[in-house]
């Protein structure tokens, strides 16, 4: 099994679906990320920031989820980043009310050392060049996933290419794979994000799916189709966390590997979006995870013998 | 090998992409049905109506991949059903220019009398009750496929409820199957349909893939993800074809046997699209659609082993 370090924010989030809102909850991106990466038993640590306002018991309850939290900074006269949102009716849009970085503002991540050596690094959404702090303090990481998103596109283009050209994996939403590629076809979208750096392109489709590119070859795995969607936050993460996590767990990082990755991590999201913010990921057992790789089997595998 | 009997659109269309426009061409549902069907050595039977417009040629086209145009009537006063539409950039939206329904207006379909006992029986996009009168001439058909429209559910939504109580599986759009149930979820969508009669919804995404359900089992297949999509028209009548060629083919109406035939058509709708109107249909090989199979294996199947 190997090592894997998580970037990202660990937040508050205020939630707004058609469903039903939220007071301030846990939330952000390393959140996700470590809680979907921990069904793989993995040795994971979190980087990130919170501020003096953060319940002890969230921490706790990474810790007890195997997640390190040595990296995990606590500046005790800051506030927690605090992200507001509420989802239109299609579940498929949703509307910032709120962002307020606070101790985000100032965050300096610092890998702990025993973390240094990991193979695999999950670069969360944040600022490139905080996720360029990351790459530059590792040893020599076998995989390295960015995840980003149109607002670091928008406001600081430049930084995030850098990131770019230095990561093996991208995970970004198809209108986002489209902005940064200016193509609108995925197919020559990952073309040029790959000419951009990385090897291999994973586009996220939200309920219809994920994709993902390497050299010539691709492959799509749906998202489960659910008869109800609670709460879409922290779907990506979960997927990226699934994604990372397995990959970490078998040390294999081959393209073959990355389909059963691919699977795994649109599997776990499935979980995420039934219930609002963490809740259903932090009850999540490995019963539940094989039924539901069951289902998604049958989902997507046939057999046509071809002659 | 079972007979199929295809009744729909044989018509003229004008087209406009992003890529460029065509004066009348070869066009209609059961045109693209029938050409898809083709793929399989089916021995099939077009039912539909021409004015006396349409060009031998394509009637001797039709003929010579197997079709039976003993149903296609003549109407030599008349002429030929006209449809024009202007793609708009995303290709996934279009607007109608003209519809001219000619001698569509009185059309009264005859299926001839070999093909009254036809096992598969698939009805393209037409007024529900011509596709009544379609059903009321078959002796016992194995499975009646139908596809239809939010055009009909807007103007004659009492009639289309009557024809979906009578038929085996539905095949809509994903916004059609919204608008027949009232349920934005396409498990809860396809749970009501189910309810009205047919006991398979396909449900068709367009560059999205294609989704069936039956009772509580689901299967989804992707479409083929491509550089370019020259032209969508047809895709999901090529998509039908290649669903109802294969299932008459083989003659196995289980739903294992339907997975297959949803990525065979899916299959066959990703070749429509590269050129205009129906001439990539027109000339395509078994080993080009071997070698695409190849392609869509490669692009959903993986192997987990769960213990």
């Amino acid at each position: 099994m190997s090592k894997l370090v998580i970037v990202g924010t660990v937040a508050f989030d205020a939630i707004e679906t058609p469903f039903g809102k939220t007071d301030k909850i846990l939330g952000g991106a390393a959140t996700y990320i470590g809680l979907s990466a921990s069904n793989f038993d993995v040795d994971g640590a979190i980087v990130s920031v919170v501020g003096g306002d953060f319940p002890q018991e969230y921490i706790d309850m990474l810790s007890s989820k195997k997640m390190d939290v040595e990296g995990l900074e606590i500046v005790t006269d800051g506030k927690t980043f605090f992200w507001s949102g509420k989802y239109h009716n299609d579940m498929n849009t949703r509307d910032t009310l709120i962002t307020e970085l606070n101790v985000l503002e100032t965050f300096n991540p610092v890998v702990p050392q025993a973390y240094k050596d990991a193979e695999v690094v999950m670069l969360g959404n944040l600022h490139p060049m905080v996720q360029m702090g990351v790459i530059n303090q590792m040893n020599d990481p076998k995989l390295v996933v960015l995840d980003t998103m149109n607002f670091w596109m928008d406001i600081a283009l430049d930084d995030l290419k850098k990131v770019i050209a230095k990561v093996d994996v991208i995970t970004i939403n198809d209108e986002e794979a489209r902005q940064l590629s200016g193509e609108y076809s995925l197919v020559n979208a990952s073309k040029k994000i790959m000419e951009m750096g990385p090897q291999y392109v994973v586009i996220k489709k939200g309920e219809h799916g994920a994709l993902i590119f390497h050299k010539d070859e691709m492959f799509y795995a749906p998202a489960l189709p659910l008869a109800e969607v609670f709460d879409p936050t922290g779907a990506g993460d979960t997927f990226a966390g699934g994604f990372t996590g397995y990959l970490a767990k078998s040390g294999d990082y081959s393209f073959e590997n990355m389909k059963r990755a691919i699977v795994y991590g649109s599997c776990l999201a499935s979980f995420c979006v039934e219930k609002f913010g963490t809740e259903r990921m932090q009850d999540l057992n490995d019963t539940e995870v094989r039924e539901r790789l069951e289902q998604f089997k049958s989902l997507t595998q046939y057999d046509i013998e071809l002659s």
